[in-house]
């Protein structure tokens, strides 16, 4: 993992590395499926902090804040971006993807929503799948809607769990208060007898072992990063953006907001060492879009 | 997870704990999968904390501790016992579950060294198998063994790690020096193209991300805990010895040594909420065998 800081220029297109953006610290779970998945891929991801949590923002500020995210990602070359935010996918991907293709580089936007949902409906075998997510997400319809397209036969169960991302934010997902509000979230999905469960948040990865255990070892979880991973590495394919680079990628990191506590927080998130962090200006990336 | 403290007595031999012994806080890490595998059973942790590390202990040593802490295990009404320690397991497992067979409760004892050997067989297709463990447990010639017996045209390729595991006790797990010594011992198991690789050190689990990014996406880990999970659930449910509770199981810790640093260390081992810690003295302890 070298620093790299070439911005300006080209490279030729499978060199370049793929982005990932998000509102914090909780895309670096989907990041960590992604280095997992496509070791030899370089990566350059963007943290949101200084206008953290994207959750309580309107449906207009999201597309705003997120086709900024994605042209500073375009200016440090990546050749496919990633969503690794529920609260902006549901809002923003279809404005943020026509956007994207309509520039002269056609570059791919790939969001959290619909990996999962085909994911789920693919692990289902009785037709009943759960949804753990932040009243916002669950609000969104978002969900319901990928499921819906998928299989109008298949049915939904969503949970909004409005304290659990902040508790793991924090750091106390393994207090007995965590445990006391996984027990709550996951009551209903029992009673409802899904087979598979939606992690709905990027934020859940984190307490998956408690989570598992308080559904039961029948139940199949959908996590945001795996589900995309595999979509990630189809569009590369067919588009032949896959690297030819035979070692190990490298992997580097953007914020808006404070880059200590973004490094400090963020360690725990993808749970591989974290090397550098770059600040970006606010009102550098505010006047991108 | 309601604290239980009655130690006497009987019970019905179903909704007696399971107990899981360890020299320290690594046979955590097989806890937490035996928690989410078996979710309605209780279970009883013990670690030897005192006596910690068992890896540089004579295999007569190893044989008196292993006896000790499975008397311990037995005071507390254990109907299975569960050694999540490769140095104990690989000295001492024979002679420890001799023991048990001869006391009238004929309590079944299940290591870790086996199980992960009969996955690791069953997931190969190439025949060529890694192994990450401590210069110990390589030594021992234990998982070697193991593979021969199961299927005698297999290769297992072993990699001594001599300073993992103290890298990962001391939390520095995601540090690029936690990489850079994974880098070096993936190197050899690359080269030899293995497809599986055995994670021969309970407290491996934990860079388990690092590692499959290290050795690449198509290589199955296996790890002691999954593995172990199904046989002490076959060697339960063969035996009638699945619990008849229908709710969430309870869970407890001894140790011999300091209970806060137990604690404190243990919960990043666990990944769940770890409630109260009893102290067993060592005096006590070494009169039991």
């Amino acid at each position: 993992m070298r620093p790299s800081t070439d911005i300006a220029g080209g490279g030729a297109p499978r060199r370049r590395p793929i982005g990932v953006f998000d509102s914090g610290v909780g895309g670096l779970t989907v990041l960590h499926e992604l280095l997992v998945a496509l070791p030899q891929e370089d990566f350059v991801y963007l943290g949101d902090t200084a206008r953290f949590p994207y959750g309580e923002r309107s449906p207009a500020e999201l597309e705003q804040f997120s086709a900024q995210m994605a042209e500073e990602l375009l200016r440090r070359r990546a050749k496919l971006l990633v969503v690794a935010c529920n609260a902006a996918t549901s809002a923003a991907l279809p404005a943020l993807a026509r956007r994207m293709m309509e520039t002269t580089l056609g570059v791919e936007v790939i969001g959290v929503v619909r990996p999962e949902a085909l994911q789920a409906v693919a692990a289902t075998r009785t037709g009943r799948i759960g949804l753990l997510a932040t009243p916002t997400t669950v609000a969104s319809g978002a969900y319901e809607r990928a499921i819906a397209e998928i299989d109008a036969h298949v049915t939904l169960h969503a949970v909004p769990c409005p304290t659990l991302a902040s508790i793991i934010q924090a750091g106390r997902q393994f207090d007995e208060l965590a445990v006391q509000t996984v027990r709550e979230a996951c009551a209903p999905l029992r009673a409802a007898e899904v087979d598979t469960v939606i992690l709905g948040c990027t934020h859940y990865p984190l307490i998956r072992l408690m989570l598992q255990r308080l559904l039961g070892p029948s139940v199949t979880l959908v996590s945001s990063g795996a589900a995309l991973a595999r979509q990630v590495e189809h569009a590369l394919s067919t588009r032949g953006l896959r690297t030819d680079h035979d070692g190990e990628g490298e992997y580097r990191f953007l914020c808006t907001g404070d880059v200590d506590g973004f490094r400090e927080v963020g360690t725990r998130f993808l749970q591989m060492p974290f090397g550098e962090v770059e600040h970006v200006g606010l009102a550098h990336v505010e006047a991108l879009a």
